[in-house]
């Protein structure tokens, strides 16, 4: 068989290639190319992304696969039998999809996130409207190749989370806004917290040293990846190797782009951690985007946000920005980053209410494919369902439904994963702890290596050699499950509030 | 023939989107990539370059262009029918060679540069020399695949400027040599021009303004470009719209960087010029090397190294650098720049020894592709060149044979066209000198509109739609010949020297 098993990761090799080119363009994209490169990147990135699937749904990859398949494997676990598993499924929802599809849509999406860019600094929805009524007709386009669905939006879901249903989503999603709304309600009966001292001039280039020194300690590699300026911060892999965030600061905040560095590092530390044996083929990527948010939420909230990590940061914080912080206490800083507000904008909601933001979407996003609201009349919509989720409403545009990037990029399907990567993240955060009793203490004295370790033994190094749910469920004992998320919650803001 | 032509276009399109993809990933290598890429990224563009090469070199482009050729065209110089030429000439050729040999041949060169960068940083020949072997070997190969041929050096220096032959290089280049090294000893018999305002400390952000603003009034357009750092300067085009330069700045030179992003902006503004009904088409690009090297040369030299230019600048730069250059008269500085001096380095060589150390890398290659030096002597024989040429000897490496990245690159085959790119300038010059009689004064007053508008009309706008000796006599009415440079030379180093 291993003539077979060579051809076999050959073939797969030049589409891990097409698709690490593919992202070195994305990133440049949404970097530094200039305003006139749009439409060829977007002829590019149409051609790149049709060889690609070409050669992915080449019937040699369908055919070695099953042979491989039909030869089966002495230990079902190696990485080669779950290559062979992997490549299958793939390879069968690609065959699904025509290439003249999948050209249109790169081409459509490289567009249309040049239209959001620009919309979206304007504020003006109506620039954006038409590039997002293609991208959503394209969407249903796509749901239609794998009719039949139990819900049209399953198809969509399966490509960022594999095997899970639109279904079980709404059924965590309801106990989930029941228990985040009571403990939102709890919270705004308390006397509020005060985060002022974050909210005046921080100078950029400061936070960006002190981002620096932070996602290094992580363990962040910057022989393997660097950070550059982006309007949406992102994480992107280009293989093995090259593994790139992007973040923003704002000058009028002293925690946003910190806490976004964080974030995105802690994504590119999953797939800087994947094993090397792994690299250029279907497995050199993370399992799916809820376990690609567990990392990115566990460092930036469950560490970040934690009072053992300031513990050891706060000094040293206060230090780089002495007349913003001199006279503020470790004590006010961890409750100020932790506040509690209802609040416009989803990359800088606290912990408490960011996953109504994301049900919010979803319930737009079905709303969508399911054609029972248009894309012009969404600015109302969305207005309307921020009242109803969250009691605030944008003053503009570009502060409610031109703030997320994911549309422009066709990613529709997308956003359950962050909710569900945020119950993900304690799951695994209650099986550290017990693991390592000393979570705690290592984290205040500013050490993060075994932390990084036990990620990269249970999770990074595997890739997406293990289905999501089959990835939790053997790490943490159980399915993705909303309890630990809602208990760690509740102690953490009753703490804080005094509930 | 509509179809067929539709057809053919979009089997091209695919291979100029291939290649546009392979310009960013070079890019990105040589500004941004983190050295743990560097392996991916050679799987990466093997992968493209060989797709590249397989989609050129489809039986159904060479069925078609030979179908479309036969047809005939009204207008044998119309886009089309130049576009079917050029494609049967590329076609023919691409198919001599194994696309076996090509993905190999863009790994070893990409890992190839990344060991020159490191080798030249540490001065360090022997950690190069094992990849430049390589590289040699493989042009062999190359050659070898183009069998017979009158010289082995023919089919490389064809790839940079098609249909020129060594034999005709070697003519001109005695020519050149004579009259060049005539020109030096009669310079170095007459007292030397100052140039030590130049050697000082000069602020780098201040030298990058200061080039930024001389780019842009050349009319280098920033919304279909960039400007970045690389180690090694360069030019690069995405596709239309999108066609980026790189410079370097030295803190200790004031001059050096400002050259080099004139020089570069030279070959952007020649791509950016190129008409947008060629985008997406194998006739959007330079005519040749030396074309290129023309234009690059005409704006670094004919324009920035003017009395005419500096009438206009040189108050603005010395408001710049008030305390390198307020006591320092223009006709000083401009003697200063245009001083003649036999060195090391060839980017940073004067106007009248430049050509001298193009002649010995073409005398360097020929030997290292005929086998009568071998690679590893290759430092002693550089050094023993540069004695010989011009009467200097590199005290490492670093200043010796490790300082251009071609060789890495695969690049051999290229260097003539520098020197030939110089002829060419000057042959275009006296052309818009006849047709353009306020030039000068133009440039005097910082116009350089209708000096572009002149390039883009003649030039420019016909991408590679014209052989460059075809397009040389189209446009001076001669082939690529040495006479004017050398008047030029004689003319403006007799006034600044008084010979």
């Amino acid at each position: 068989m291993s003539n077979d098993m060579q051809e076999f990761k050959e073939l797969l090799a030049e589409v891990a290639d097409l698709n690490g080119a593919i992202a070195v363009l994305g990133w440049d994209q949404q970097t530094y190319m200039p305003t006139g490169g749009a439409e060829t990147r977007g002829e590019q990135l149409g051609t790149l992304a049709k060889l690609s699937h070409d050669k992915l749904t080449h019937p040699r990859v369908g055919e070695l696969a099953a042979k491989l398949a039909a030869h089966g494997f002495a230990d079902p676990d190696s990485d080669d039998a779950r290559l062979v598993k992997v490549v299958l499924r793939d390879y069968e929802k690609a065959k699904k999809v025509t290439s003249a599809w999948v050209s249109e849509y790169a081409q459509v999406t490289t567009i249309a996130q040049d239209a959001w860019v620009a919309a979206r600094h304007e504020s003006n929805f109506s620039k954006f409207q038409p590039h997002l009524e293609k991208v959503i007709a394209m969407r249903q386009e796509y749901a239609e190749f794998f009719k039949p669905y139990d819900h049209i939006y399953d198809p969509l879901l399966d490509d960022f989370e594999p095997g899970l249903k639109t279904s079980e989503v709404q059924q965590i999603f309801a106990v989930l806004r029941e228990e985040q709304v009571k403990l939102i309600r709890a919270i705004a009966a308390r006397p509020q917290v005060d985060n002022s001292f974050l909210k005046t001039y921080y100078d950029i280039e400061k936070q960006k040293a002190f981002g620096m020194e932070v996602i290094k300690l992580f363990g962040y590699n910057f022989n393997m990846g660097r950070q550059d300026l982006a309007a949406h911060p992102f994480s992107t892999t280009f293989g093995y190797g090259d593994v790139r965030i992007t973040t923003r600061f704002l000058d009028d905040d002293g925690a946003s782009g910190l806490f976004s560095s964080m974030h995105e590092s802690g994504h590119a530390m999953y797939e800087q951690g994947i094993s090397e044996k792994l690299r250029r083929s279907s497995l050199f990527t993370g399992a799916s985007m809820a376990i690609h948010e567990s990392q990115s939420r566990m460092w930036e909230n469950l560490v970040g946000r934690s009072r053992d990590f300031w513990t050891f940061f706060y000094p040293k914080f206060q230090a780089a920005f002495p007349s913003q912080l001199g006279n503020v206490s470790l004590e006010t800083f961890y409750k100020g980053i932790n506040r509690v507000q209802p609040s416009l904008i989803r990359v800088e909601a606290d912990e408490a209410t960011y996953n109504l933001h994301v049900m919010l979407r979803l319930e737009i996003e079905i709303a969508l494919l399911e054609g029972s609201i248009k894309v012009q009349d969404l600015p109302a919509y969305w207005n309307s369902k921020m009242q109803e989720y969250l009691g605030v409403t944008p003053k503009n545009d570009a502060q409610g439904v031109l703030q997320d990037v994911h549309w422009s990029s066709g990613y529709v399907g997308y956003f359950p994963t962050y909710a569900l990567g945020n119950l993900v993240s304690v799951q695994l955060w209650e099986k550290i702890q017990e693991q390592m009793p000393d979570l705690s203490s290592q984290i205040r004295a500013g050490q993060f290596g075994e932390l990084l370790g036990w990620l990269r033994t249970n999770i990074h190094q595997h890739g997406c050699k293990y289905e999501p749910q089959e990835m939790v469920m053997k790490v943490s004992g159980s399915r993705i499950t909303p309890e630990p998320y809602i208990r760690y919650l509740k102690k953490k803001y009753s703490e804080i509030y005094g509930l």
